[in-house]
């Protein structure tokens, strides 16, 4: 991380204003030594029986649906249940009171696997920007029949990339779990940027002023670093036209932010070599009080994990980031994708 | 893991009411194969230089207090400051005050290390029921330091142990850093723990019935699992007294604890196989609005890190958890310590 040191900076403790919690910002504790070996990016095997392979979908869990639909053997995208999910499709629903005391109910959703590629050497940054844009479809299609489901009430679109971001399985994919509850980090967001709202008759997102945040933009998409970012080098894509969820995407924006999508991991990669990262689909929940309306906007964050967290992020939920938002904007801004 | 496989139970969602959060459990999850190789737990270099150990006293940032207080180069405990600070004695305290749009204020604040031994190889578990309760009165003495430093609001005292728990030194230490803010977990916790007494009139941590949860327990101390741990073999220490602070603990019950902490780290540490881990004081802020004070109760948490978290948990603030509470608590209970 040496070019991205800024060391007469003093530390700076700054508001993540969509989700109302603080940043600490200390370019100095880049510099800490370490007595423990490199945490080397552990490589994945070079197996040659990976169930995501094309060839090997009998070894899968059942599949929801391929693209194109018709398709044989040539898919180019696979949607199939998750063989060892974090939640049941096959349990009963029960209603998550809020109750005194211990409440526990059974762990009814969904839980998925979108394999984004046949071929198991390919990364989503190798696809072009249309199969990127085919992908984003693919949630966008998967999220819809989630819909039609009682029950569930938000649906969280996840990437895990490299073993140190949780990944367990090196073949390009992605996760959505359809949850029966709002998660916390969501009904904070949701709460925070009506809040915003409230205040200024504005959406937090639509009103953002990125300049020496932003790293590019298209057509309906600008990407940017925040300005408390959470994690070092970390972006976001959020659309240009406010819009509440995620499944709103049309075709023609799901190209446009395939080509920006893909061009933020090419910068993150060349830039960070090859980091682990998690990306994220910030959406809404289904069912939406229509005062959050006008509040609410999807985004796509992308997390590199350039160094672990420790206890204090666990037990204060508040991250310290040594890498100050404007540096990691220009340094991404400044990486040549030929 | 094998053993806290219980492959018979079904995915369930369960409410922790102390930080009013959701865990996802599914036994199913810890089947799950990985192509990556094996996430090793980097072991330490065999340093012969390293700065936390008796005699280098002179490579560290300054020393605040040592224990025995008049001791030379018998000390048994060091308080330095972080010499790669995440916040800043040395600057200005801003009012973080809430204010729309991008709020930033200066890094103020101490961030220390605890030297708990002066010796590299010897870790907490090592250590005697008093030095471990020597460390909690050193926690305790320098936390009441730093309440006398105007704007402080919060002090978190954690511990990182093992590369993949944070750890950048292997020599046993924790560190407290003090902030002129309150953390949003901490104030998420204190709101939930308030509510729960306005429905009750009842302390949520008083009110606990561990039953099949329960570990073990001391004259001032319980151990147990908590209900809704959020990660797999949790600990909870929680002193049985009402006590919002942990700086209220006086000589007679740090020894009680520096005991069963002391018993939980080794039970851990056999049954797991010496894992990563973090461990976490829940305290109060310095200042709370006297509405707060029935229902605040100060405990001590142990993370173990089994596995890694992915986007999932970034994302939703929902961790999911392979291994329930109740079999953890049994595993737990029935490792013998000689
Ligand atoms: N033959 C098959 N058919 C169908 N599905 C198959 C399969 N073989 C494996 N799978 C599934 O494929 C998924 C691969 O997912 P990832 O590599 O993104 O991470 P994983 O979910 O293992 O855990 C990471 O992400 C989760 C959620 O963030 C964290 O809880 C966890 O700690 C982190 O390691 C696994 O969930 C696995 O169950
Ligand atoms: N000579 C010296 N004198 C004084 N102090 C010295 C020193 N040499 C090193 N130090 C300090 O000693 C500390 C050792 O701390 P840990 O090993 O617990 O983890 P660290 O703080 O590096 O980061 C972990 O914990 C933090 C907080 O949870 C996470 O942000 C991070 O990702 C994770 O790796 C470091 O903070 C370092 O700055």
């Amino acid at each position: 991380m040496a070019e991205a040191e800024a060391p007469n900076r003093s530390p700076e403790i700054r508001k993540d204003r969509i989700h109302n919690r603080w940043v600490l910002f200390s370019p100095a504790r880049s510099r800490r030594p370490s007595d423990f070996k490199a945490k080397s990016n552990p490589q994945p095997n070079n197996k040659t029986e990976c169930p995501f392979c094309a060839g090997h979908e009998h070894e899968c869990a059942p599949e929801i649906f391929r693209v194109p639909a018709d398709s044989t053997v040539d898919w180019k995208i696979r949607v199939i249940q998750n063989l060892f999910p974090a939640v049941s499709r096959e349990l009963e629903f029960q209603n998550p009171v809020s109750a005194l005391g211990d409440v526990a109910v059974s762990g009814f959703g969904f839980h998925d696997v979108v394999i984004e590629s046949p071929v198991h050497s390919v990364n989503m940054s190798d696809l072009s920007p249309s199969q990127v844009g085919d992908v984003m479809l693919a949630f966008k299609k998967r999220t819809e029949q989630l819909q039609n489901c009682d029950n569930v009430k938000y649906v969280q679109v996840f990437k895990n990339h490299g073993a140190s971001a949780g990944a367990s399985m090196s073949h390009s994919h992605s996760q959505m779990i359809a949850l029966p509850i709002v998660p916390p980090t969501v009904s904070a967001r949701l709460d925070s940027m009506r809040e915003y709202y409230k205040q200024t008759g504005k959406c937090s997102l639509c009103d953002i002023q990125p300049n020496e945040l932003l790293i590019d933009q298209s057509a309906h998409f600008i990407s940017l670093v925040p300005f408390a970012a959470t994690f070092a080098f970390e972006i976001w894509i959020i659309p240009r036209d406010h819009s509440s969820h995620f499944h709103e995407l049309d075709s023609e924006k799901a190209n446009d932010l395939g080509g920006l999508l893909k061009l933020m991991l090419l910068k993150m990669s060349l830039q960070l070599n090859n980091p682990p990262f998690n990306l994220l689909i910030h959406t809404s929940p289904f069912q939406v009080d229509p005062s959050y309306a006008p509040s609410t906007h999807w985004f796509l964050q992308i997390a590199p994990h350039l160094s672990g967290v420790g206890g204090f992020e666990i037990a204060t939920g508040c991250h310290i980031n040594p890498v100050f938002p404007e540096d990691a904007a220009k340094i991404l801004r400044d990486v040549i994708i030929l």
